[in-house]
Parts: structure tokens; sequence; C-alpha cells
């Protein structure tokens, strides 16, 4: 990958440093040290015990010794040195591998300050790694997303995106469209002899092709999101139905408040349920039904913003706690507006089995039956979009610049239909180029790069 | 050093694991495998990028690869491996350094364990360190100092240790201590002949060098302890002296209630103030007073433990604030008595200057004036325990070891003077050896090595 032009102001002739690993009293702490002195500042403070050379040799290497401070010994490390361009950043890198002392990292800090590195910025080592072309700006945020990775699923949409995902494939359609967008201006060069350089018919195809991987992709956004962030689920039904019961249950904890009295949930709890590695936001609400408390009222509204925003619906009937019709038919209208999954689940069928068991999952949530049934269903749920995890899109920037990138290709497809100008036509595909473009940093601008860079955490 | 025979039930057949850097998202994070499986683990679950072979060539060396999941990649990293006995542990070692992903930390864990490693107890890799004699006890308690070090103090003190520091002396008589005693032994199979192998004269001058080394390092043993865990400083006086308001002054903060009304502070305030690497305890106290007021009585009664437990009294004089005779006299006492340096601060030196300023510190706490000369005046007073970090004694296990070390050389001694039997001779000679090995590890017991170990953290 060749550098972008867009990010020339970027100054990479500082040498900088920071912790790489968390403060705190431990075995082992890591300084990264990144930049063009960062050799010889490294042999200005280290003394290796054996005789391996820093600056010559097979990289990378490990040496151990003692870095120093003047004439004291701070500490005896291990460093890793990597020779630019075969190191994260791409430029020279030294890593100490330090006895976990808060202090000694410390010190360290001053001393590198004082032999003229300057401390890193949040994710300076990963903008440099994509200034020197090592990672893709969507690889870059797949470091980030693995960073922060707090299941399998979220661990393998990062893994996927950091090994290439949907970036591939919608690099090299990028690719296609730039060559036969050079040609189409090529024509604007000989406007008045009506020549077609660009095959028409060949724009169209790759047009279609594109879109329909941009629509696939944004399509799978909301799954993306929910197991990024948490799938949302809200448990819902009559008061008295058992559905903090259910949550515990789930849990197997008391989370939330039980007891026999209808409508002891007001407000709405949540917690999270980690099933088959997929992270579930579990919110529990207050029973549905009419009343004139205001304050269970007040509940219930909430129940029905937490039914609007969930993905998968925990519907508990029980025997003595139905929905009225009017009740029922609200939440069928809201999931179907929302698109979300309605599990059916009967509890309290010790006493009263389930009218069809077919259309409901059976339960008895006190005694911690049928549970592990309703953990299947949950996980089966979502199963569509861990099957396809590589293809599913996760990234809020990606999908605004997919977005874009879509309008800009109807217009482009509709000046084709239309026979618009040359003109039009290469400022249209030239938009759906630059779209496309920013979600790999191919085409980026200095403020999305700092805007994603400056989530990063230090020393990344 | 050779392996001490006394902790033979000692297993090092297990493969272990452990994470060496603290939890959190963060850039990096290092997970460590020692033992005769390490090697056969890796390959099982790491697949290069590159050509460089795991288990031949150049030692110790850095590879990239995949850390394999089965079918999956878990993680893109790095790995160190260091072939046994050239490593922390002695033994086979790698290191995975992943990103610093909870989730790819504990899922690491999990594949570990399925591939036969077992989790490391705390301390568990020094303790193998020790066990295959790369390290000595008094260096792996060390190294323990050293990553709980935060004052530069702690750290010189740790290091000094871990590189040899005064056990490499009491080694080197201890030594000298088995030669001699091997030939009184060889004596007792001679008893009926009245030879003498080792010379009476050299084994006194030996004696009398240990115990002076002994008694040097115990004398060192109240700074040691006090650089350690900080050095307690007392600020008493009379009340309305000002020694809330110079606590805060040299705090450059608020920490102590203040007023004008003399007796604020009842219950002692305590603080910690770093000063040139040094960690200080600075105990601020009530004034003290002859009082009927029971609650001020107890706050004075605080005071006086304070005084006591104190390295430093900072003694706080105001023109308006002097103490009784008896007061004056009690903490003068108290100072001879516990060998505390007492640095006199004439307060409130703004208003009306000190009768004598070579006896005392000017100071304003209020303005902030002085306090400058307080902070050197503090650090001057630790500064002979400084200088010598090398022969300060920290540690209570050291000191407890020396304390029965010298009452057995005394024992000797007598032996010695009093010509007893060579048996009995032997007998204090071994206890002499036995007690200083302790320090080293070179005799040592399974109980003393478990509570030291035990109190390590995970992953060192």
């Amino acid at each position: 990958m060749k550098v972008p032009p867009h990010v020339g102001n970027f100054s990479a002739s500082d040498t900088i440093f920071a912790p790489a690993t968390p403060e705190g009293v431990s075995a082992v702490a890591v300084m990264r040290l990144s930049g063009p002195a960062a050799f010889d500042i490294t042999e200005k403070i280290f003394k290796p015990k054996g005789s391996r050379p820093l600056k010559s040799g097979t990289f990378p290497k490990v040496i151990y010794g003692e870095i120093r401070d003047g004439e004291e010994v701070l500490d005896e490390a291990l460093v890793l040195a990597f020779r630019g361009p075969r190191s994260y950043t791409g430029e020279d890198v030294v890593e100490f591998q330090c006895h976990g002392s808060p202090y000694v990292m410390r010190r360290l800090g001053q001393i590198l300050l004082e032999k003229g590195a300057r401390t890193a910025e949040p994710g300076e080592f990963t903008r440099r790694a994509f200034f020197h072309g090592r990672l893709s700006l969507d690889q870059a945020e797949a470091v980030m997303d693995l960073i922060a990775a707090e299941t399998q699923a979220q661990q393998r949409m990062a893994m996927y995106q950091m090994r290439g995902g949907y970036a591939a494939q919608l690099r090299s359609l990028r690719q296609e469209l730039v060559d036969l967008m050079a040609l189409v201006e090529l024509e604007l060069d000989f406007s008045e002899e009506d020549v077609e350089f660009a095959s028409r018919s060949k724009l169209e195809r790759l047009l279609e092709d594109l879109m329909a991987l941009a629509e696939k992709l944004r399509r799978s956004f909301a799954s993306g999101q929910a197991l990024r962030q948490g799938v949302p689920v809200a448990i819902v039904g009559a008061p008295n139905a058992g559905k903090s019961t259910l949550l515990n249950a789930l849990l197997q904890d008391d989370r939330a408040l039980v007891s026999d009295v209808a409508g002891t949930t007001r407000d709405t709890v949540t917690d999270h349920l980690y099933i088959g590695g997929v992270k579930f936001q579990l919110v529990d609400t207050a029973g549905l039904r009419d009343t004139s408390d205001h304050i269970e009222a007040m509940g219930i509204e909430r129940s029905f913003k937490a039914l609007e925003q969930a993905r998968i619906i925990l519907w508990v009937f029980a025997p003595d706690a139905l929905l009225s019709a009017d009740l029922s038919e609200k939440i069928r209208k809201t999931a179907a507006v929302t698109q979300a999954t309605v599990l059916r689940v009967w509890n309290k069928s010790d006493v009263t089995p389930p009218p069809d068991s077919n259309h409901f999952l059976a339960v008895s949530a006190r005694l911690g039956k049928g549970v592990d049934g309703v953990r299947e269903a949950l996980i089966q749920a979502v199963g569509v979009a861990t099957s396809a995890l590589a293809e599913t899109l996760a990234n809020q920037r990606h999908y605004e610049a997919l977005g874009l990138a879509l309008e800009a290709a109807a217009r482009a497809q509709n000046a084709l239909k239309e026979n618009w100008s040359g003109e039009l036509l290469a400022f249209e595909l030239r938009e759906v180029a630059r779209h496309v473009g920013a979600i790999t940093g191919e085409v980026v601008t200095d403020e999305v790069l700092g805007a994603i860079f400056s989530r990063f955490c230090i020393g990344k």
C-alpha cells in the first residue's frame, strides 16, 4: 500500500515512546520507542550483557542487558529491536521489557525524554503504521476493536477485519472502478469525437456489484453493532409473569428484585449475559398492563422504549399473567417495525404446561427448568450474524461511508441510463471512489484520522 | 550456584503459564510459559509467518506469527523464545506478546490449559529460577522489592540486592567458615590424637569479621525499613504552632484541617511526601499541652505514640506557641531513646524571627517561606542511609537470620575461648553457617520458600 498523499502534513521525524502495558505492580512492563532515533537513544541508555550488537545482524532480535540511569543501573531488562520498515510502525522500534515496577517505568520515561524522545499521543504508533503503509485504515480500526474485545464474537469480527475482511473486496472493486474512471476521463479529452474507451456495460456491472456488496454490508450493520456492543434483549410480559425470575435464572444470580406482588419491577433492570461467545444486554422491564398508578405508568413507558430498542424480545407468558389483546398487538407491531426476533416463553410450566409447545419455550424460571432452552434460542437468534462474521459491518464510520457511496453510485447509474455528459458521469464515479476509499484510508482527511486515532489507548 | 538439596521435593516437571502484565485494555499483553513442554505446546498453537524456526538456531529469538485457536486465528502475536538454561526460570520459556485484549488473554489461557500446561502459582516462575540456580534467594526477594518500588531509594536498594549486594560478602565469609568447619570436623576423627587442622586464630578472625558485618547490617535495618516503607516523620509542637499549616505547605495541598483555633487537629493526619527519591510518612499530630478536655487528651496521647515511632521529629515552634518545660523534656527524652533526628522549625518567622538561626529552621508556613529548607533538612536527615544503600538491610527475614547467626557466633567464640570440645565448636559453627545460608537460600526449608514466594504476584 502506498502512502496516502492526504496525510502529508503528518510528521514522523520525532522519536516517540509510551508504556504499552497497563500501569501496575506486575511481572513485566513494556515501554515502546519508535522513530528515527530509537536505536541511537537505546545505545545511550542500554548496556547489553552479552556480545549481541544492537544495530547490526538479524532483526528482530532480543538482547538482555542493563538500563542505565547515568552511572546507576535502573533495571535489568530485555530489549526487543526491530529494524524499520519491518516493525509495527514501519520505523525503527525498540521495546524495553522491564520489571513491572511503576517507578521503573516512570523513571525510564523521564530518561527517554532527557535523551530527546517525546511521549506518544494516543494511537500514534498505529497512526505511524498507517502512514508508513503497514496497515490500512480499516485494519487500524480493527486493532482497536480487537484490543477492546470482550467476547469471541467481537474478537472474530475484529480479527477478520484486521486480516482484510470485507475491505479487501471493497478495495478490489474500487480499483476496477478507478481504472474505468480513468478511461471515462480520457474520453473527455476527445469530447468532440464521441469516442467510448470505457465499456458502459462493464461500468454498469461494476456499479451493480459494488452496490450489492455495499447494501449487503449495510444490512449486516445492525447485527454487527449488536455483536460489538451487546445484543439488546427486552424481557417483556404481563405483571407477575416471572420476568425478573427469568432474568435471575439466566444470569444465575439475584440481580433483579423478585416478589409475588405483581409490579415489583418498576425501573428497567439491565445486565450482561455471555452465551457462546456472544454478549447479550438483558433488559428486564416493568410488567405491561393498563394502570392508573402514575409511577407504574412511567415504568411501563420505559418498558416500551426497551422494546423498541431490542433486537430480541423475550416475551414471557404465564397461565395467570396474560396480556390484554391491545398490549399484545402493540408488542407484535413493534417487533414488525424493528424486525426484532420474538421468543415466546411460557413460564410456570411446572404448574400449567404451554398450550402449544411448538409456539412456546416451556420454562419454570423458579425451578430453573427450561432455562438452557432459552439460552440456546437466544444464541440461535443471532446465529445468522455469527456464521458470516467476515461480512458483518460493525463500524459506524464504514456504514456512513457506504451510504454516501451508494447514493453516488445510484446517481452514476442514472447518468449512464440517461446518457449524461462524460463530465457528470466522471464526477459521480469519483464520488463513489472517494467514499469507498475513505473506509480503507486510501482517501482520507486529517480530521478523520485525528478522530479515529484519538480513541486509541496510549502506547498503541 | 548449585541446587539447594533442601528443595528437592519441588517439582519442575509441569509446564506452567500466567499473564505477566496487569489485566486491562492496552497495546500489549504478555503471557509467559515455562517448562519442559513449552516449545512443544507453542508449536501446536503458533504458526510463524516467516521462515524462522522455533526450536533451532540462535536463542533468544523473536518470531512473528499467528496464535491458532483450532482452525481460527486468535491473535497475531510476537513469540519470544528462550532455550533453557539461558532463560529467566532456567527452563525453556516462551513469551506470547499479544494485543492487550482481556478476551484474547483469557482465551489463550484456556488454550494453553487444553494443551497440557497449568496455571502458575504466585511467584512460581521465580521459584523455578531459584530452583535451577538462576537466582539466589536474596536476589529473588530483591526482584519482588524492585517490582514494588515506588521511589528511587527503594529501587536502588532492590537493585543493589538483585545484583549481589551484601549477600555476596556474606556468602564469601560463609564459604570460608564452611571450609574451616570441615577441618574442625575432620579433627573429630582424630579426637584421641589432639590434632588441630583448623587454625584457631583464623577461625577467631573470621567469626569477628562475620559478626562485624552482621552487626553493621542489623544497625542499618531501621533506616532500610524506613526507606522501604517510608521514613516516619512526626510533626509535633504546642497547639497553634502551625503544624497542620506546615504539613499542607510541605504537601502543597490542603490535606489537614487548618484554623486559628488552637487544637484544631485532634486525630493524627498522615500523608506521604516524596523528596529526592525518598518517601516520607508525615504524621501531623495534635498540639501538646496539659488539658482537662478528654478528647483532646486522647489526641495528645496519639501524638506521643507518633513521636515514639518517628525517625525524624519536626518540632514546630512559634513565638506565641511554645511548649512547657515538661513537655519539651519529654520530646527530647523520646528522641534520645529512639535515636530520631530532631529538626527544630521556627514558624511564623515573618512576624517574629527565630531567637537563634543556627538552632532553628526559619519558616513561615502560611506564606510558604522556608519550606524548601525543611525539605532539604528532611532529605539530609536520611542522607547517611541513602549514600550507602548497598549495605542497608531492609528485609525482616534477613534481619532475623543475622540475629540468630550472631547468637551462634557468640557461642562459637565462647567455645573457642573456653577451649570446649570439637563437637560443641563444630555444632555452633554449623549453626552460624545455617543461619547465614538461609539468607542466600543455600540452606532453606520448604516452609520458608513457600512463605516467600506466595507473596509474589502471579506471572513472576
